[in-house]
């Protein structure tokens, strides 16, 4: 994001370079000399699942507004990953969930994001729409609708889930979702140098 | 970090408050509405090693000049966590590296950073000190400065390291580094909530 003023002193002389010593341009303020770092971001979420099926929120607002998703959103200042994820499933979700382990974790290097999705159990049976969700619903792995999910780090997240459940063992997947995307149908979203343990 | 002025429009009508419909306070601006926002920061680095040795940096900057740290820094917009973690093993230890695995996962949820290291392999049996490293050399597990270790997740991470290679078995591991050590002596610092994989 483009920095037009000094967030310290207020000036405008504000010029994107490279500081002394360092390898990345930055917005620096040549009045205070304050450097606005800008670093990426980590989204923290969750595979909820309750009798074999999985939890997916039709999303309520834009982006993708109307698409399935998993309950995830900007880690916040001051919390874990894991509280994060919590946190999400409560707000877009309603539900509670027993955390049993990390997921998946993919690298967004074009939008400077990190997904970290848990894996997790629906506590009870109780779920509902958050206020940033229009429908909260199990489906079995049969009727995920592949054709309207929001994003690709959810579509590789579970493809992942059902191809571990039928090998009987869920693994914790990392990787990158690379760029074309962007550009084109997010279905053509490229999963690339995957590692799993 | 406390935000003076909008970094949008310049205005000094900041102030600090839950926006609508949100549950963070955030750096508003009541000129413009931009909402300045803060999130953790993601350190990326690598635990190196060759010949059963690992490969330690005695730090040239503060804070903790002339203590012991692994290479790594903070993760930069437009990369991944492993080129980050081979960028900083470049700048720090001159080094390159074969990355075999992520290898553990901390959260420091008091500075807001989540600390990711990945396990790997010296490539060839090159390295030197890069401009913020005063020395970098290899420490067989005996030899370890564990008084003069420049952060927790450094001596938690060749902790678990030693407990790998006893057990015969590499896993990944998660956890939070808690509070205490900003208060007093970083040997206080607890790890919680650790999750092996």
């Amino acid at each position: 994001m483009k920095i037009h003023f000094c967030s310290q002193c207020g000036s405008d002389n504000i010029h994107y370079r490279v500081p002394d010593g360092d390898h990345c341009p930055r917005y620096i303020c040549h009045e205070c000399q304050f450097i606005h770092y800008q670093n990426p971001n980590i989204i923290a979420g969750c595979l909820v699942t309750h009798d074999d099926k999985v939890l997916l929120c039709k999303r309520a607002i834009q982006p993708k507004k109307g698409m399935w998703t998993l309950p995830a959103g900007f880690m916040e200042n001051h919390e874990t990953i894991a509280q994060a994820a919590h946190r999400e499933t409560w707000e877009e979700a309603r539900a509670r969930v027993d955390l049993d382990q990390l997921y998946t974790i993919f690298n967004l290097p074009h939008i400077n994001q990190v997904y970290v999705i848990y894996y997790g159990e629906l506590r009870g049976d109780q779920f509902a729409p958050g206020p940033e969700s229009l429908q909260v619903r199990l489906f079995s792995t049969e009727e995920i609708p592949w054709d309207e999910l929001a994003f690709p780090t959810i579509r590789e997240t579970l493809k992942l889930y059902i191809q571990d459940r039928e090998r009987g063992k869920l693994g914790l997947h990392c990787g990158d979702i690379v760029r074309p995307w962007v550009l084109a149908d997010p279905k053509n979203a490229t999963l690339k140098n995957l590692v799993s343990h």
